[in-house]
């Protein structure tokens, strides 16, 4: 077959700083799908466009692109409206665990599309495999069915979707072009653009534990998407929310869902309640519904629609989550306000005592992670517990410990209340 | 075994600016000899390296790594100096056939290692092999021998020379990374540093038939190398000179040995004489050697170490050689003087009619070429013959004319004349 372009032009034209037609693009994702276009000349190409980056028609067609490049899921035929919501990764987001059956419970149907972790934040697949019986592994059709009867589902990325993007992802990996705001825009977005939502809500991180560690950076990548996903005619907007400190008051995957379950039973820390909050307003007013998403944390049908998620994934929503072998408390020093308690630092902890993996291959521990006893803000007493670390394999705790050198302050003073929403973008 | 490094901490180091540490250099150019860092992310940290350049002490180790990558001859057990050239290529730039043995008749070893050409400008192992016989695929040991005996061999480069540099420049040219001045310096120079001579001197040709066409890029290019070469303890120096216009009167092989032969005894167009001199006159006072190289190409000496090159390699000096099967020539149609007579287009006419390959593995043709009847600053009259194209396969006519089509200009006034020779660095 005769190629239309081939590779040295494209790249050469991108790395000469000019805009790639929408026929090079086209082509340029589909051949190295296909292995035309060789893993080398993808490198080359992707730094090229770390440093000359891409226009908004460019990186709009690059997302259509890696999109077409696989499967595209379809829910238009659900009689209700779709709402997905997407976090770049933090330490203890939890999120999507409340806010998935809090969302169906007012009839709006989630397709969530989950990863498993790989690094300091953690992955929800994960989260939810620390709970007997669940899996997330389902067929397509298996996936639409329980979107009608159950209205959420939480699934595992199929292998077909956004093909592309998969080769392109593992190649970022090693040839130092993760850290690239239109790579990273559509590699998400050609994802969730992929799975085949009306709605698509952002949540952006930024702070020490994300991976975007400044608000203008977040700010940019938050904007970058909001343009694809509009450009592809799906509602989209982002919030750029705190990452400086932990979400909630639990870091692992069942320490993770125990407290989801707390939040779904109308309790929970105030964070996780107001972001959870947060993006299921966006998601329901974005298809329409107009309501106040506490009413449903309150009255327990948010709690229904969670156990008929997990139940129809082969979980047992009253099974005993499993908990750790061993625990290690450490102590304030001293007395003071919490001033300071590193997300970061407590992201490496978690992934240290066993609830993250260092290679794809790695298992990881239901019961292992961090439990927070103070957050910013709190007054502590010295000697009172700060942090909890849990874990099966104690010759961790070393480790973990070390990772928390220096993560937290306590201090005389207040600091200024944070607030976890930082920005809005639509 | 375990790596000092990894490679995507070198790539991003250098995509972030930073200037590469010695031991970053040489892991990382041998871990890609080795295969341990892999295609891909050579091809990024080319890129990077095509935007954020390199420090002229990181060149320098960069060079020195790719050489260390492979094998280095030694000649210091020769009973005289060694002194090499090296042309970054033009249209009928025959000069190593008449340099090398005139250079060697004042006793200076010339160990030439050349290349096949590929694209618009030939390679002088194409131009030498159309001599009856002769032959440059030469081991070490025979070269060794004829420099002792001869004073110079013209041969291939040893597929044992600079390996990380085979492998960098292929990869270079798929990946658009191959017009970056760091890159193509630091792979000349790796390979003339490994041939193992005492003195080098570079012709950097500039205008439309060479690399760089302008003069600052060429510039730079030529500093950069003598930087390199001096850093390596090697006595290094360029020329830069003209490549507007082909030199001499023929482009091709056998034509162009031709008119090298001429020029040992003592005749051959004006040009063709003066750039041969010019290096020659570098090469030998460089090494120290203080006469004017003018007198060898009078007297017969020249032409008698040429005698002795071609036989010690298998070649008949005294051999015919061959003839075109088909000539066409083109005449000037308007009276006036010729102005311009483009290198490019002349170039790729020349390999058009057979003279060069458009792949590696294609067959030159000996006698297809290129004669120019007329040179700029000429006075041409209507009808007479300004180029004759020679080829054994005349099917190739009208592409190569299509090459020539704007090529030259005829016009009543005088243009300046225009020195070979623009500019010299050490």
């Amino acid at each position: 077959m005769s190629e239309p372009f081939d590779a040295v032009s494209v790249i050469s034209a991108k790395r000469d700083g000019l805009a790639l037609s929408d026929a090079q693009i086209d082509w340029v994702i589909d051949a190295y799908t296909r292995g035309v276009v060789a893993e080398e000349q993808m490198a080359a190409l992707a730094m090229a466009i770390y440093f000359k980056s891409m226009t908004a028609p460019e990186l709009t067609r690059w997302t259509l692109a890696m999109l077409n490049s696989g499967e595209r899921l379809d829910y238009s035929g659900l009689e209700k409206p779709t709402a997905d919501k997407h976090s770049t990764g933090g330490v203890g987001d939890k999120i999507t665990l409340p806010l998935a059956p809090l969302v169906a419970s007012y009839g709006v149907a989630v397709p969530q599309l989950s990863g498993r972790g790989l690094g300091h934040t953690g992955g929800t697949l994960d989260k939810l495999e620390s709970i007997p019986g669940w899996r997330g592994n389902l067929s397509n059709s298996q996936m639409y069915q329980q979107l009608e009867q159950v209205g959420a589902v939480i699934a595992a990325a199929g292998v077909d979707l956004a093909l592309a993007d998969r080769k392109l992802y593992a190649l970022r990996d090693i040839t130092a072009t993760v850290d690239c705001i239109p790579l990273i825009a559509s590699s998400i977005m050609s994802k969730k653009l992929a799975s085949g939502t009306q709605v698509l809500v952002l949540d952006v991180k930024t702070g020490s534990g994300a991976f975007m560690t400044e608000y203008a950076q977040a700010y940019k990548l938050a904007e970058t998407m909001v343009e694809i996903g509009t450009a592809n005619q799906v509602k989209t907007l982002a919030l750029i929310t705190d990452m400086t400190t932990p979400i909630g008051t639990t870091v692992g995957n069942a320490l993770e869902v125990q407290e989801a379950q707390e939040v779904l039973a109308g309790g929970g820390p105030a964070d996780v309640v107001e972001l959870t909050l947060a993006l299921a307003r966006e998601m329901l007013h974005a298809c329409q519904v107009d309501v106040d998403p506490a009413e449903n944390l309150a009255n327990g049908k948010a709690m229904d629609s969670w156990r008929k998620l997990i139940s129809a994934q082969g979980g047992d929503p009253d099974a005993a989550l499993p908990k750790a072998k061993h625990t290690h408390t450490i102590n304030a020093d001293e007395s003071g306000t919490l001033t300071r308690l590193d997300a970061l630092g407590v992201g490496i902890a978690s992934w240290r005592l066993g609830a993250g993996r260092e290679r794809k291959e790695d298992q990881v521990q239901a019961a292992a992670g961090v439990v927070l006893h103070a957050k910013p803000g709190d007054y502590v007493t010295a000697g009172q517990p700060l942090l909890t670390l849990h874990t099966d394999t104690p010759e961790r705790f070393a480790r973990a410990q070390a990772a928390l050198d220096g993560a937290w302050e306590i201090k005389v003073d207040s600091p200024e209340p944070r607030p976890i929403v930082l920005g809005r973008v639509e």
